[in-house]
């Protein structure tokens, strides 16, 4: 099947091309984009032509930190201290959290995730076959990591073999697997290393906390007399793409030495302000070369999957931070939630980018509404101005996921029903 | 008309009874509320029964501080120094923006706000009879206020005085007046003095711009040799009652002291922190009993109108800036963007609770949304999750303004189309 986008504004996130046409077509062929251009391809005759005229079309957004399945604590435990919600809250109900749990809460976030224009995303939590299962039936696209500490040890390592083995490549390749040791508080040096030796071995990325709260730090260097960076260093892990989740408390030195290795900081400003984390020194990481991508942390946490809403705290919150009114500017955040996102998923050559060859995981905005008029810079619109329902439509390897407004693969009242349920019986 | 909203869950936002029902009834009658409770009134009538299963109903929300005719600027000037942003942009473009152009503008923010839920707001700007005649149209309630400086002088008290002769209690009483001086920058401590006469001789309460950044309190303090409050309360201002925007840089003698008087401060959290004017003092204003409300700013700053948005990121602002996630919970938001918006606007007695004999002022947040479920603690929900498109219908002296999402009153094709030509005018 051959679609032709007509008579949309296209924001590309090419780092070698034109980054937007104002009035341009988005040609796909299947799974893939064939060209995004000014005008129509000459010699590539459409099945299909889509008028998309008062429509922004941009890469689908990836949310590069989760815990979907925690949607079924949303606002079960908010404005508490860190230890509260973790401790008093948190854990007990997740100890009896089944796999049914696990899969329906997944599938609640993808629903979520999909009315929000999210293709892409990077989720560590249990049970990661059933969270597999419910992303492969959504139609959307995962790296998932089996959380790992010292207390699952081995058995989590031979689940996250398992997964693996089971899994990668799944639904056309949408699924693609990390290793998720959980932090620097939960594994020990030995199990760090252990992880970073399997991840060499498997070829997978790593997905951590790391540097979330000052306690943590003061933890680490009480317990092992190095700062939270350097104990994963040592351990080797450094050494292998790693997804970085938080990166709060970085010194400078930290983030120079890291924008040196293959990571990418997920930043997740919901989260991090709503537990009092403190505020990642993201411009810092930036101009310092470190990749950084957005996400929201899990719904228990944030509350949202919304990447609109994370880019907006993001660039607000690094504006008053600093100091500095054109610190964190839009297009950078608009980078952040796309091709950067990608980059944090190890999905760089896939997805991110609206480039000949790239995979069609693309979304809709619906610029026809009084918030988004006058329609101006897209950055400046898609980041300050624009809300997860002006997202109209959403495809994932060229599979329309959602048309106006409407989800065309998942049963969303059936999961809402379900969920409901679950989570009044998880709660009592 | 008798009109009965049934098994919806009710937030009051009362003082004195309770403040919310899971499943609840609210009667109204012509423009004002007969009761809230859990069951149906038993000597009341109703002419119509509304079933409101699956919805939250909770005052209509306040935006205690705005430029509503700014919307024609929205994305023109964004990342960029508060100077660049003021004296490059915005000045210049004001400068050429005609009475029609405020009209219209005007008109499309009372589009957005009915869509995000927003039932009265405060407004600051020129041509304010422009923005009486649109907001008297749409149906919406406004404190209005011209804003007035050394350069408008005496003809702005002029234009004040013809303002409220003409508009006070225009649309049955939606329309009331402040007096505006604009702030300590732009007006002499004599002209200070002289507005806070015609304030007492007018009984009009005062809307002022005050310690919104670093620059003001210093320059205040090198130019007359005492910080903003203590010039505005020298000039008499503080013996009226005062709607005092930003509050951002108060040392905590000057919250005391503005507890003490008929003061309600306007937080625009999206606004300072995209400016980076700072972080308004909120937790220590509100543990001093100073009352808070929120408001967006103009859409040239904060770039739009959504109370949701602008709860969101003062609490999550609030909690990491003070290193406290207890602080700012969402039920003060609640009552911030509600109750506190009522007094913020000189209303107290009329909107922002649900409760016999105030006006039918409300709104319905549709809760069968997947990033809405598992339906929780309603403040929380609100505050953390909800967001302006989960407002489903809109109520403004019992008149329905938007049911199901669907405009009744103002025409936004219409108005988009107008503004879209008169923003390209203007920009070009």
């Amino acid at each position: 099947m051959r679609t032709l986008f007509c008579n949309a504004s296209i924001l590309t996130m090419s780092e070698t091309g034109p980054g937007f046409f104002r009035r341009g077509f988005l040609a796909v062929e299947e799974d893939k984009i064939v060209s995004a251009c000014e005008t129509e391809p000459a010699v590539w005759a459409p099945d299909r032509r889509v008028e998309a005229s008062n429509r922004l079309i941009l890469p689908g957004l990836v949310n590069a930190h989760t815990h979907a399945a925690m949607s079924l604590l949303r606002g079960y435990a908010d404005d508490l201290t860190l230890q509260e919600w973790l401790f008093d809250k948190v854990f007990p109900v997740e100890d009896r959290m089944s796999d049914g749990d696990v899969y329906w809460g997944t599938l609640l976030s993808l629903a979520e995730m999909t009315r929000a224009g999210v293709t892409s995303f990077a989720d560590m939590y249990i049970h990661m076959d059933r969270v597999a299962q419910a992303t492969v039936e959504s139609g959307l696209r995962a790296s998932l990591a089996r959380g790992l500490s010292d207390r699952s040890g081995e058995r989590g390592i031979a689940e996250s073999r398992a997964l693996h083995a089971g899994w990668e490549g799944a639904g056309d390749g949408r699924i693609t697997l990390m290793l998720g040791p959980h932090a620097v508080y939960t594994c020990s040096p030995a199990f760090l290393a252990r992880v970073a030796e399997v991840s060499a071995e498997l070829r997978l990325p790593v997905h951590i906390h790391l540097a979330e709260n000052r306690q943590e730090v003061e933890e680490c260097l009480k317990t092992y007399g190095v700062r939270p960076v350097e104990l994963v260093r040592r351990a080797g892990l450094f050494e292998r793409p790693v997804l970085l989740a938080h990166g709060v408390h970085l010194t400078l030195e930290e983030i120079k030495f890291l924008a040196g290795t293959r990571t990418t900081v997920a930043h997740n400003p919901l989260s991090n302000q709503k537990l009092a984390s403190g505020i990642a020194p993201v411009d810092q990481m930036l101009c310092s070369g470190l990749q950084v991508a957005l996400g929201t942390d899990g719904p228990a946490s944030s509350n949202t999957l919304d990447i609109f809403e994370a880019g907006r705290h993001a660039a607000l919150l690094q504006k008053v931070a600093t100091g500095d009114p054109t610190a964190l500017p839009a297009v950078e955040i608009v980078r952040m939630a796309t091709a950067a996102g990608a980059g944090a998923l190890a999905l760089k050559d896939r997805v991110g980018r609206l480039e000949p060859g790239c995979q069609a995981d693309f979304i809709l905005i619906d610029l026809d509404k009084p918030h988004l008029c006058p329609t101006t810079d897209p950055y400046s619109l898609l980041v300050y101005a624009a809300r997860a329902e002006d997202v109209d439509s959403v495809y994932v390897q060229g599979r329309a996921l959602m048309e106006k407004r409407k989800l065309l693969v998942l049963d969303e009242e059936r999961i809402m029903a379900e969920c409901r349920r679950r989570a009044a019986a998880l709660w009592s």
